[in-house]
């Protein structure tokens, strides 16, 4: 059984005719996009908002049709993955390094609904890295700021220097304090002048589709 | 009398040899930079970190050494304009373009001096549009989550299109309510997450050179 594609899948339950719905990003939504262009081949008629270049791509590749940002007038759901969920369906996001574009279109949307696999469920945020999207125009300093809040960031790179976003930012990925109060700690990182985003994602879930490890594996689907 | 030039070489009293500085972007600061340059030349030792692409143009032109953020260890000062002083010496910034850049340098500087004319003098923040500067990518988006606040956004153009900052972002220039938490305005603009950032510096200014209307337009050096 992939627990990915099952709780991707699951997700067009929500997906009505008509809606503008925005796309995320990574291995467990790629299911989701899979799935989402049948349907539309079937004669679902729906807009996408892709969160990266890479689900664009996949988007376009599966015929899902897309919508450019000055036609819509709402995005009715976006559907994403997480890096962790907690029981209150807080969540860091990033590892894939979408976090920004993620951010805004789940912010914008009027339901956001989250799908993971258990694995990512934890009692508390923090073991996962969080990823602190910066510009690269004095990160250093940005670095600096961030390590004062008792954070311990490390440069993301890939082969031949630093990972860019789809920006052109960079991601410090950071080790987080053991008792944080995250809600303050987004506050001060976005306070910080070199911060772009941050990976946190608080009281922003609405459905949160995952698999319960207690009952046999079976779908669940909790709501805030 | 050049007040813009009066003000603006008065800022170098405060610099001492080997100092890093950082290098505002705007027409006061130009003053600024060619008298820096001046004094580099007749031998003082220090090096410049620049806020826009503008400046580090000038800069090279007026023989002042640049230094990388990778090798910076503190900055010492940075200097910069201010399109409105507020009397506690909280300012509006942005008008050129460079907030973010201007940001970053005045947030890591130690001592932060502000230079400007008397006409930038205002009793409150806010006859001059705030501004806020965005990612491009969803900044429809972004314009609405601003107009929730109670602001006023108008993408800022340029002949052939949008406005673009040194970091690629949008400018969107933003007329803010008539009593605004200046504090709370801004924590909220940077939890939007397509804001990278906007143009309130609140309690950074640490010196303020202007001229004394009032005294026979003598220069005049406020403390916060």
């Amino acid at each position: 059984m992939n627990e990915k594609k099952e709780v991707g899948e699951k997700a067009l339950d929500y997906i009505k005719d008509g809606m503008v719905v925005g796309l995320g990003t990574g291995t467990t939504v790629f299911y989701t996009l899979t799935k989402l262009g049948e349907l539309v081949r079937n004669g679902l008629s729906i807009k996408g908002i892709p969160t990266s270049k890479q689900t664009e791509k996949l988007a376009k590749e599966f015929g899902i049709p897309l919508i450019s940002f000055s036609e819509v007038k709402q995005i009715d759901v976006a559907i994403d993955g997480a890096d962790e969920v907690d029981p209150e369906l807080n969540l860091i996001k990033g590892g894939g390094g979408a976090l920004l574009r993620e951010k805004i279109i789940a912010h914008a949307a009027k339901t956001f609904i989250v799908v993971a696999d258990p694995d990512k469920n934890v009692a508390k945020l923090g073991s996962f890295p969080l990823p602190v999207e910066v510009l690269p125009f004095g990160f250093e300093l940005t670095k600096k700021k961030i390590q004062e809040l008792g954070l311990i960031p490390h440069l993301r790179q890939v082969q031949g220097g630093p990972f860019r976003t789809d920006n052109g930012h960079y991601i410090l990925d950071c080790r987080i304090p053991d008792k944080p109060n995250h809600k303050e700690l987004e506050r001060e990182l976005n306070l910080i002048p070199g911060v772009m985003e941050n990976g946190l994602f608080l009281g922003m879930t609405d459905k949160y589709i995952t698999l319960d490890r207690n009952k046999d594996n079976s779908i669940v689907v909790r709501h805030r």
